[in-house]
């Protein structure tokens, strides 16, 4: 197998949009090279392919209008190789968030796509189960796509596993880690938003099923919420003990999470009853326990890959080898268990004449 | 095999001269060790052995008195890394002149003794006797050996390879480049030597053959010399054309080396009949080339040995599995060609299964 195209990791977005082929460009590109798989997502278009060679792929990509100098940003991968980078992308481990399984999806599809499509040979098929296969056995075996690295990421979680329904107030949605907290919120079904906006402010975005308050009204809406995030850039307090204190009246467990440098909430509203309070810094810490979580699991994962790729390449090597199979036999069985032996030892390095004869050793 | 010793790489002088062994505690050492040989030369002293674990091995060095902190100078080898460092070291890729071929005289006269003694075993005999066939391998197919890459070795040469018999004059013997020449020069038995010596000055070494004449009559014996070599750290010509050519009445080739900074002999002399001038410069530049030359040997002699040390491992992993062998024939013939390949596939990794199909294919 071959693979060829271009990622976010050497080519900008501007270059990638030229080639976010649709389902008719696929249909044509998997017919011009005879076996392939078309793979396109936002950050990566990357062909996988058995028969074609790697110039004519290539001139899939060059032929195009506006292509300019795109050669400079492809990357070719071949056999081995190959195998090992579309293990590494449907894993999640050539993401550009490392163990992400949106692109399981997308890679599920693409050969989906191919096989009904009848664009698929031996080859494809078993490297692209293989890699199914493997990428799901990360995800069940290491805790890759399921450790949050980013305080957003953290702080959504922490807010959505409080309860069946849960009622976040947003303060400052519209910053860099508010509006990402915002939108790590948003797909998750038991979670309800409240977000604050100053008045003439232009940069609060009106999501569907987000209510909107002003921000000077932020106390009223206090005492309605679970959980208060507050995430602005502002060099005051957002919320103090004293007038927080003065309007939560229902009594139910509550979680602050600052999110703010330097904070927003005043530290003292811990003393207020059933309030729980976690500033950046805890989150930080999290973050960097988790970072050391991930990569300890990018790892693993990266052992699991071998294996699978291992499994893989038995397969291939061993279906290549099916043609010569009656032959092989008649010749080895004309041998002397000796003169097999003699033979293997000629053609295989020492390594290799080793692991053969520990094999031999162990037959019952 | 197992090997465990100290060298010039990482143990001063000052403690390799304590384990200068004699023949009488070399024999000690290998009796102590079971299968041994022991290799002493002024640039190490090292073991290696089969039978005894390395920390027994290592006791014999640090039991000496003086021994000091020995353990920090004593390095260990194992297995494919003690045959690959007996490898290194016998075809002189260890020593401190890479690819000097004294080491191989040093190690067949290591393994002679113990040989002699009994002390050796199968993998000391197979694992020496290949080390020694690979260095002569690397004697004969690589130029490492042959090629002199100081200016002094290079000089000497020159001076040597002038004819059957050749008189050297040698002005300026007892500096640094000087002396390592003329050291260069004392063993070839077809070189004459005559060197200048100033009056009053110590500097002088007498040597065995050499005759030594004032500095102030160089010109009366430079017209017997066949070869002038001048390299004194004099501001001034030790030789000029004027009054070189007034001295020089025979009739025949002479080549004079001028190995001085700055030169001893003024560049005008190649003007006189017959006469041939070499200066540091033309040897820097030959230095230079030989330099590389010897690299270039040294990868191919990196690459015989990882040849021959392939073979030797085959052979010793045979020689492990001899034992096994009838019991695992039998096993062998109770199965089917398919399932012989099955168990392979199962107990290789997929490059040595690609390896071993890739035998079956060739078989006849």
């Amino acid at each position: 197998m071959k693979a060829l195209g271009i990622s976010y990791k050497n080519a900008p977005l501007s270059v990638r949009e030229q080639f976010s082929f649709d389902a008719q460009k696929r249909g044509a590109i998997r017919s011009a090279l005879g076996s392939a798989v078309v793979i396109c997502t936002c950050n990566r278009t990357e062909l996988y392919f058995t028969g074609a060679d790697t110039g004519e792929a290539a001139a899939l990509f060059t032929e195009m209008p506006d292509a300019g100098n795109i050669t400079e940003y492809l990357r070719v991968y071949e056999d081995a190789g190959a195998l090992r980078h579309l293990f590494r992308v449907t894993c999640g481990i050539d993401s550009m968030i490392l163990g992400e399984d949106e692109i399981l999806r997308q890679v599920k599809e693409a050969y989906a796509e191919a096989s009904d499509a009848g664009s698929t040979d031996f080859e494809l098929n078993t490297a692209f189960q293989a890699a199914i296969t493997c990428a799901k056995r990360i995800k069940t075996e290491t805790s890759l796509s399921k450790t949050p690295v980013s305080a957003a990421t953290i702080a959504a979680n922490e807010a959505a596993r409080l309860g069946g329904n849960v009622n976040v107030l947003m303060i400052g949605a519209s910053g860099k880690i508010g509006s990402s907290t915002l939108k790590n919120l948003l797909p998750r079904p038991n979670v309800h938003i409240t977000q604050t906006a100053r008045a003439h402010s232009a940069g609060t975005v009106q999501y569907d099923g987000v209510r909107t308050v002003p921000y000077d009204r932020r106390y009223d809406f206090a005492d309605g919420a679970d959980c208060i995030i507050s995430a602005t850039s502002s060099p005051h307090f957002t919320l103090t003990k004293e007038r927080l204190g003065a309007v939560l009246h229902t009594n139910k467990p509550r979680l602050l999470i600052d999110l703010a440098v330097p904070p927003d909430i005043e530290r003292t509203v811990a003393g207020i009853d059933g309030v729980r309070l976690i500033g950046i810094d805890d989150l930080g810490e999290l973050a960097r326990r988790n970072n050391e979580l991930k990569m300890s699991a990018a790892e693993q994962a990266e052992l699991i890959i071998s294996e699978e790729l291992d499994e893989l390449q038995k397969k291939l090597a061993f279906h290549e080898f099916l043609p010569h199979l009656d032959k092989a036999r008649e010749s080895a069985e004309r041998l002397t268990f000796g003169e097999l032996l003699y033979k293997l030892r000629d053609g295989l390095d020492s390594t290799q004449f080793a692991a053969v004869l520990d094999v031999m050793r162990g037959l019952e």
